[in-house]
């Protein structure tokens, strides 16, 4: 019976953070350690915000800080994660923050489970063998349809058979500016790459918008569109998916859902074709894995969400590792270097055009200690001048940072 | 054009948070002051949590602080408050516990909109006259059925027309339990007050259970039977509550809602009788009425969820202020001092057993200094040893300061 002894989070950022769409800006890790093991975990986050609900002082019954339903639980088994998971969930339902906090600390959970018993995270959840994965480049439009078009010609030449472009006010202006948009993109990647294209919730409360770009979306012949609204406006992406479907284009979402309950109700009644997860928000990886399971089960195609570093990629691959051999992965292409050089190792899109999940322990990358060194925000929380949060030393050291050291 | 100038949060907590699903025992204040005029408002939110979502780093442009999208923002009508309200949604779109943090602030604009053009918040939402309210008692099971029937008798006895029981175990443990505990509480009731149960969840992923309760929910003459499920669990919400409605018991459910779509989503694909939105927690109080009105034209029985202030209980009432007379409104009987103390003066229950939403300026109920300086925790947060948050003074006097301290 090995106990939960330390969870430890870290605030990365990059000196200056813009206002820009781009969420690798910085990075909230999590490290665990349990009976001399250690793992490493990140949550799809707003830093401080999750600091707060790991700490904060208990409201009540159904809102107590998340770290009280970790330390000091047992960890032996990818059945311990599931039961700290709910845990968690009960004990801090009422903390909104609580569920991406929980991300981490799930995914950090598996890698110390992984690293202990010398096994990757994916058979740890029952997947002898991991399947490879087409990545599609994921990136942001330009600023101009030049832009994006010499985006798309050197994506397109560094061999990925799928590009994806979104937000930079795409759906938010003109059709015309959009058509531009996706001329250039489609220009740019030859006729024989996929093009998929991020809407970021550009029709909100608009379906009418939407449901104005479907023939330019197939014109540019888009795979799917993604996250066309928020995911609970469930009945607008209903309507816009029967009429998308029509010509060929399939709908995208799930983003957003930071829990298992959410995602599923969304799947069906908003009636995704492709299920995209991060694993960083909606619980973790056990988490991950239920829905990939049912996205399966019924037939939609299971994704990743990732656009930040390569510990939040091979996280978010765990869940769907034993799906169809090269069904597509979400792959970050621009990530600033706090997120890119978080690890020491990388998950490299291998000379056949695919990428292929670490068959080693746990995720199969570490944190890079000189990165964290670099980036890390010192935070201080207290309460009635009581220190509730101090960044922790990073220089504690277990066997495990003996071996990152070397 | 009138700017606001301040947004503070005040983070009070009795002495002493038990381990109880009792969410009266803190309380985070907002105040919002413009132009010399001022504002209150209350999350109902993990203090601590909101106060680092108020202030934390940007960490891209769908992910920063609340604050920014409010501080010096033109507050001068209600239409400023749903602007505000959607910029805080694009802006913190990311940060999970946004909802609840935007909450108390969207209270504390009604307020002091209220306040400045001296009419009700209800009128500034377009309701002239606010009908009179059917107050429910709300509490919690007794630990024993005997606690539960003196607590029963009790309440019936004070002229409650109805009563709501929950949680304290029940639906956890087994039938026989649960039905002890419904019959204590309608013998306690006697025959003529009505019985509601809030299943506070017990059932998440055992519908069966849910199901199992139908006849003795019956059996008891139990009106409603709130939140069995959590709030993403539409199926097993439909599934349930047509079999209950089959036998006169309605569903309710909504309180955990943190936006308008979930809400609007749940409503009817979970097919709820009884919407319960709690404004502290929606996104305020515009964006609960978006809730009431549409559940009205469905035929849904909207109702405000409260347990704590009066203050919070003024702003969950003003979203339905016009709906039918003597329709339900939940009322909460055992708050801690901290909650029942918060406001100068409260809402009481008339003689006639009927509650009146206040007809004075703003929320009509305005904080008792006194019970804030008994209860506040002096908060700090810092980033890099830059303080990004510190309690404020409660004592920098403004016009509304010194109307308060006579």
């Amino acid at each position: 019976m090995t106990k939960i002894d330390s969870v430890d989070l870290y605030y990365l950022s990059m000196p200056t953070v813009e206002n820009v769409a781009d969420g690798s800006q910085d990075v909230l890790l999590v490290r665990v350690r349990a009976g001399g093991w250690e793992g490493w975990g990140e949550c799809e986050a707003s830093p401080l915000v999750s600091i707060a609900s790991l700490i904060a002082p208990m409201s009540h019954s159904a809102c107590q800080p998340v770290l009280g339903s970790v330390l000091g639980q047992t960890i032996d088994s990818i059945d311990d994660v599931r039961r700290i998971t709910a845990l968690v969930r009960a004990n801090s339902f009422d903390q909104l923050q609580a569920a991406h906090t929980l991300s981490g600390i799930n995914i950090a959970l598996c890698d110390l489970l992984g690293r202990r018993y010398e096994v990757p995270v994916h058979e740890l959840l029952g997947v002898r063998a991991a399947s490879p994965k087409t990545p599609y480049a994921s990136t942001l439009f330009g600023a101009t349809p030049d832009e994006t078009r010499a985006e798309a010609t050197r994506l397109a030449g560094m061999g990925f058979r799928a590009v994806k472009f979104g937000w930079m006010g795409f759906g938010e202006s003109s059709l015309s500016a959009d058509v531009d948009q996706l001329a250039a993109a489609r220009e740019g990647l030859g006729p024989d790459v996929d093009l998929l294209v991020d809407a970021g919730m550009a029709w909100v409360g608009r379906p009418d918008q939407a449901r104005a770009r479907i023939p330019a979306l197939h014109d540019f012949r888009v795979r799917f569109i993604e996250e066309p609204f928020v995911a609970e406006e469930f009945d607008a992406y209903g309507e816009f998916g029967t009429a998308a479907r029509q010509v060929g284009v399939a709908v995208a979402g799930g983003e957003g859902c930071h829990n298992v309950p959410l995602a599923l109700t969304m799947m069906t009644h908003a009636g995704l074709d492709y299920v995209q997860i991060d694993a960083g928000r909606i619980g973790g990886i056990t988490e991950a894995k239920d829905v990939a399971d049912a996205a399966l089960s019924q037939g939609r195609t299971f994704l990743n969400h990732t656009f930040t570093s390569h510990l939040a990629l091979s996280a978010s691959l765990q869940p769907f590792a034993g799906h169809g051999a090269e069904g597509l992965c979400e792959y970050p292409v621009n990530p600033r270097p706090v997120s890119y050089d978080l690890t020491t190792t990388h998950i490299p899109v291998d000379g056949d055009g695919l990428v292929r999940i670490p068959d080693a322990p746990g995720l199969g990358v570490t944190p890079n200690r000189r990165t964290i060194a670099t980036y890390l925000q010192q935070v201080e929380i207290s309460v009635q001048k009581r220190i509730l949060y101090r960044t922790p030393d990073l220089d504690v050291v277990s066997p495990a940072d003996e071996e990152i050291a070397a």
